[in-house]
């Protein structure tokens, strides 16, 4: 009996991962009906889908809570339980992203973590002491320093008085008290889904690489960086910990900073986490063909890509595995990954066609080219 | 040693047949480089793009000869000699095509077949006694009286006096006089490529089903239409040949029947004559695929379509051949086609594009897709 591994990433704009993966195997069931054996194992990159993916991948679920957006104002958050029950998966955007505001309300001067650090604290309080973090999308240039508060951090200024949320308040800083900091973070075992190397001040930090995207004027980046820089010099008076030249603290315009200054939390590229906590490796012994997949297959899928990984990870545990690969568009130099293990790359798009009608449509032209794919492979 | 055979049809606007081979090919030796064996032959169906590709499966030649065209001025058409010397092809609509008048030009009431006989004679001329006549697109309308006037025959009326050009003026029609007919017409095999069954007269005849298109009004038509059956009529008294209503003899307004009349033309199917002149069953024993494609692939395939036909074909000589098609564009149903031999069909479209800028990379996305393919079936 053959075996097939489904473990696309989504199609953006038109299929989840999971959405995906069923309609690979409707194609394959046409040719081969109830002659094989599937694995579906939806994937993501540490970036928007990576909650749905592994809750789906574990048989985990979803869950919402209601915490403050980048402004403090509420908003109803998703994270996900995986199925092992011990493990949350967090995307920061869900509770703090950029989609969450208008143009006009964006502001990285003032806009807080605090509601990432509240879904964290929220499952902390409900015995989790796994975490992956997605922190991809963030509206935020804090350093971290909201989520650190709602984890009980307490930043002070040289008055005692807490400081206002936000980047920019960070240059008043004067202690850091963590006296009440919640009794289980120590503890915790968290993963950020991390694949930038930003370093959290500089000409390369979080302030200048991500802030203008965020609404950051030249003179806001150089205040902010400057408040940044601050922040770290208190951090590493108080802790002993020397995070601003480390690659990935300035990621989540500084999240990453935070998290590794008051946890133990390591950085991994995001897709490094989601093929581990999938259990790809233990299903690819056996299998005979792995099909992956993303709205868009291009040269740059090299670089930290689902695909990608995918496969590379497959062809590493099965030499013989052979890897297939389906894009809504194959862009330019696509065939080059030929070399790094891909066996066989083929776009969905039936003909000439608009982009609206191509994601109304691509479930249903993913399960027609894989069923006519398998038809080769009968 | 693995065998394919590419035949398709061309890609209207893109790609000519033997253009879609040369891709294919492309894309086959990207990944066998030299370890298989292939035969090009590029395929038609009768339509347009016939003389092109049987001239490139027999390594003949094109030839180019000035005659009249459906209005009596002068123009270049081409025609084929093939491969074997002693066969010409030859597209009616190279010299009496609609497309070669302005829409203000078209008269199916004066219009002439006239410069497709003068291909004829040519032919007839320099030794060939093997047509095959392709007779899509006509402007004309007049019973194929003008092609055999080209060839000696004239048409008279009470007076003796030779009718003008036109199917309206065979109203006028007593005599015809073939004492002057070209000596070697008579024993010219002659196969017609026509897909369509319509007799010459009435509500499925020429006039009627295909006059509008060539400009005729209803008045036209029914003038037009009487014309013709008088026109049957004396063949009738003439030749004792009963054409008016045989199947196919309105094609190309009656140039199938006056083909019928004056010669032994026999009618048939353009993909079978192709397939036959091709030499495709003599090349699929011991053949490991087949790749077939065209611009378009839905349900309609199997209505006289070339990758219908050649697929077909293929498998009845070689049932254990895969056959592959591919299209630029798939269209409704084109799935219902794996009941009917073909094995896997694949669209050459990267993503969503405009039709013009998939027009121009035709030939790369078919040798890209060919390429795919071949890495699966490695």
């Amino acid at each position: 009996m053959k075996k097939f591994i489904l473990a696309p990433d989504s199609f953006k704009e038109s299929a989840s991962a999971i959405e995906v993966c069923d309609a690979m195997e409707k194609g394959i069931r046409k040719v081969f009906q109830d002659e094989v054996e599937i694995v579906k194992l939806p994937m993501a990159d540490g970036g928007e889908g990576t909650v749905q993916a592994l809750v789906n991948s574990s048989h985990g679920r979803i869950e919402q809570l209601t915490v403050q957006n980048p402004l403090g104002k509420e908003t109803i958050a998703e994270y996900g339980i995986l199925g092992d029950n011990h493990t949350a998966v967090i995307e920061m955007a869900s509770a703090n992203g950029l989609h969450l505001l208008k143009i006009e309300e964006r502001n990285p001067l003032t806009t807080s973590t605090y509601g990432t650090g509240e879904l964290i604290k929220a499952c902390l309080d409900q015995g989790i002491d796994n975490f992956i973090l997605g922190i991809g999308g963030s509206a935020t240039n804090d350093g971290g320093s909201g989520m650190a508060h709602a984890l009980g951090i307490r930043f002070l200024d040289k008055n005692g008085n807490d400081l206002p949320p936000g980047g920019a308040a960070l240059i008043d800083l004067a202690t850091i008290d963590s006296s009440q900091v919640h009794p289980k973070l120590a503890s915790a075992n968290i993963t950020i889904a991390c694949d930038v190397n930003n370093p959290l001040c500089g000409f390369e930090g979080a302030s200048a690489v991500f802030g203008p995207q965020k609404g950051a004027t030249p003179a806001m980046v150089e205040e902010l960086d400057q408040a940044l820089f601050h922040y770290s010099e208190v951090i590493a008076r108080t802790f002993d910990k020397h995070i601003r030249k480390f690659p990935g603290s300035g990621a989540a315009g500084g999240l990453g900073a935070g998290l590794l200054a008051f946890t133990d939390a390591t950085l991994e590229p995001g897709i490094d986490i989601v093929i581990r906590e999938s259990q790809l490796v233990d299903h690819v012994p056996g299998a005979n063909y792995i099909f992956t997949g993303e709205g868009q297959i291009d040269f740059q899928t090299k670089f930290g890509k689902t695909p990608f990984g995918v496969i590379k990870t497959a062809k590493a545990v099965n030499p013989t595995i052979k890897a297939i690969a389906l894009a809504g568009s194959l862009g330019e130099g696509y065939t080059t990954l030929y070399e790094n293990g891909f066996d066989a790359i083929f776009s969905i798009t039936p003909g000439a066609s608009d982009l609206a009608t191509l994601f109304k449509n691509a479930e249903e032209n993913i399960e027609f080219t894989t069923e006519a794919i398998c038809r080769l492979l009968k």
